[in-house]
């Protein structure tokens, strides 16, 4: 793409300026609209060393309201950040709804530095590319907006730059020892950014290379291809988006009315021993998975009264407290509403060692939100693709992730609900919403039917937890993630050696 | 405190096991009572190494609902947290309202640990120990329980704790080389941590020492003083709270009414030649002042159409957009609502070196809180004091703090609403609340003047920006920005020299 990259003349001076301004007012004007239309835009920015990024984006801002913008510089990754996922330090910034977010440098160049320093193997690199052009994917078939730049200039202006750079006292903090050798391996750099911009030039985040020897000129194509994309979200922020086929295996996996209940019993005996063996069992593997750095992630969804609260109390009653923690998923706040709906969850993620128990999920997105029209039938219909693609990051970054429903049968839950509305301390449990969501069970079983066979991959399979004896369903629950703790432990175990 | 502490003897074996039992329901009783009362809990355990804080504050949770608790580990501070005020790591991670954080050590251990190795002068330490008290006692005026534990064990015992962690493969990473420091140099600790409780201890949040020599004892004692603690917070939750006396010295300053305004303009010429030469200056200075690290937070506040907006884009259109972010307040989301109000600005503050403007502030609390009545009156005239501290926090940590008030009259108000309302691209600006809140101009004056005279600190002032003329209050903040930067950028390398 760079290689065979051919400029565009620029327009004459005084051209040039007329465009400027005709394509800053266009700008100016979509501000009010993206609002409207609870667009958000980000827009990133890489590119060469010296390129001139930076002030670019000082001058693409300047008609923009600052309530509607922000601007993210990344730099190399903090200890504290490599232990979360790759993609989480750059996920965590994605804009909200109707707003733009420029970024100074995006995930390429952490990828293209690690590549042209031979730290990134051919694989990593390949996962790495995957995980992109897929979470770029969902980001614009979650309506949006994604400019790419690459901000391109020859070795010799890069060099005659950063000598000018230097010069200045104010400005010499710009240029690092990193920015003079990519000047010297030039070209080195090119293949590395050949290859990158080809690997990640998809239609739903297309690159735009900008001839930034001129600044006012690389203003200008950074502007219209702006205000270009702006126009085309715009018209196209009601539409579907195809539905991706699953690529990942699945396992098969039982329909919840095959599934018995009544059999599935414990005797307080043989809980007592179990729960107390197994808390034990947890308790020291707990410390293995911290000393080892694994994150692990375990899902918790079932029916209301199902008996969720009591069986996380049982795991989590076998943990240090220092290293787990407990998100009760309820519905999202608006700063939540208006991003990506995996966000909230992509910013709770655990770092490495530690385990991140969430009570409900991102399933909500194929249950309660598809049942009560919160999303569009595109949305959910979409989200299984996108939630498999999003356990499957955090399985690639090394979690253990552990899926629970937790199931009971409708006379159970009409039992314990009547239970809990005759119970003065147990009251505050029941609401009325309960009892509405409690008419709509037929709907809600073909809901979570669907959602298991179709989440149910290799690397993050479905449990059903039997818990019309939720005695029997805290044992299960504990031999599940005791034995996937054990087996991850020993994985681990075996790579070191 | 730790010195002439004297031990209660803990009760025999039985009755040590039905307290204990008594201690565990009632604390799990309190939860529901904790959640309708909103009260926000902070739990602290500091104490020597190795003296069970992590393993009691896992035994402590056991009976609390898992939605209802977090616990937080303090480690040394990131190269990234450094570059934030001294609380703000801590502030950060405060409860919201009806729920528990456990902190495994909170702000105590930083400053001992920096006494001890004589990182810290006796003056920062004295400024340390006065944050602290000041933000305890306005944690607990906002209703939240603050309540401390310190684990004493003696010098013998530690030693043999260490050695015991110390021989196990899954326990020993949590000894470190400075436990067996800490062990070694006891009565150095001893020192520094008497001083440090008696420091610390007031009325607000007093110290409790926990025997923690035998853990089921410590468990209890930790159990009584919190149940204890609970049952007063929840009576006094919805007691008013002593006003403080402002002890910081104010700058006199006008009433809004005696400030004329018809007679600031500047002409079109003029304007540009100024908007020109100021932008420029201060787009040098912003270089130096993230050269030199020195954080700078502005403040914006002004009747509704005085133009802040535009007022605040002459200033960024100046300032390298990696450098600097604009904070719009609107009202809280319900996250922040359930916080301290100040939570919402520590958590925006930038980082040093960097420029965070805000667009409305904390001082809604006294403004638009106090006259519709989103907090009680006792609640905003505390405030005035809150809010001094707040910022003499910013302004001990090194930040120039800018506040503008920007001012028109009544009259150029209703022009500038009026078209609004006549001009399409501008309607969405306006809004019926907007002309709700002018019905209330009088009493919304009131409030602003009680507010410029009681916060014009001598680290704080605020500055009148006259709007009538909104080419003159720009070039009247550009000039205030400039001037203030100028002089903290020579007081910095006068300081370095």
């Amino acid at each position: 793409m760079l290689k065979d990259y051919v400029k565009t003349a620029a327009p004459e001076a005084e051209e040039l300026n007329n465009e400027l301004e005709a394509a800053r007012e266009k700008l100016s004007g979509y501000q009010m609209k993206i609002k409207e239309a609870k667009l958000p835009v980000m827009v990133i920015f890489e590119g060469w060393g010296a390129a001139g990024k930076g002030s670019i984006i000082g001058k693409v801002i300047r008609d923009i309201d600052p309530r509607f913008f922000k601007v993210r510089t990344t730099t190399a990754p903090t200890e504290e950040e490599k232990r979360y996922p790759f993609l989480y330090r750059y996920l965590k910034d994605i804009p909200e709804a109707g707003k733009f977010t420029f970024f100074d440098s995006y995930w390429m160049d952490e990828i293209t530095a690690g590549r042209v320093k031979k730290e990134l193997s051919d694989d990593e690199y390949k996962k790495r590319v995957d995980s992109i052009n897929r979470t770029e994917r969902s980001l614009t078939d979650n309506g949006y907006l994604v400019m790419k730049f690459f901000f391109h200039i020859s070795k010799k202006e890069q060099r005659s730059r950063l000598d000018e750079l230097n010069d200045s006292k104010n400005t010499s903090w710009r240029v690092s020892k990193e920015d003079y050798v990519q000047n010297r391996h030039y070209s080195e750099y090119l293949d590395v950014y050949e290859q990158y911009l080809s690997d990640t030039d998809r239609s739903s985040a297309p690159w735009y290379i900008i001839d930034a020897k001129s600044r006012k000129w690389a203003l200008l194509q950074v502007l219209q291809y702006l205000n270009q994309g702006i126009e085309t979200a715009l018209k196209n922020h009601s539409l579907a988006v195809p539905i991706l086929q699953n690529t990942f295996p699945l396992k098969k996996v039982p329909k919840l009315s095959e599934i018995s209940l009544d059999d599935k019993t414990v005797s307080d005996e043989e809980y007592k021993k179990e729960l107390d063996r197994l808390q034990n069992e947890l308790s020291v593997l707990h410390n293995e998975i911290y000393r080892r750095r694994i994150p692990v992630i375990i899902a918790y969804e079932g029916w209301d009264a199902a008996g969720k609260g009591g069986n996380i109390k049982r795991i989590t009653s076998a943990l240090d407290p220092r290293g787990f923690e407990v998100h009760p998923i309820a519905s999202p706040e608006p700063h939540e509403k208006a991003r990506h709906f995996l966000w909230r969850f992509w910013t709770r993620l655990p770092k490495d060692g530690h385990i991140a128990i969430f009570d409900r999920t991102w399933y909500g997105r194929v249950m309660v939100e598809r049942l009560e029209g919160f999303c569009s039938e595109n949305d959910w219909q979409r989200a299984y693709n996108e939630m498999n693609e999003f356990e499957k990051e955090l399985h690639d970054w090394g979690a253990v992730v552990i899926k629970f429903w937790v199931q009971i049968d409708n006379k159970t839950q009409l039992e314990r609900f009547t239970d809990r509305q005759n119970t003065p301390e147990k009251q505050w449990k029941i609401t009325d919403e309960d009892w509405r969501n409690r008419e709509k069970w037929d709907l809600y079983e073909q809901a979570v039917n669907e959602m298991i066979q179709k989440t149910s991959t290799a690397f993050a399979p479905w449990y059903v937890l039997e818990s019309n004896d939720k005695k029997y369903a805290r044992i299960k629950a504990l031999k599940i993630v005791t034995e996937e703790l054990r087996k991850a432990c020993k994985e681990a175990a075996h790579k070191k050696k």
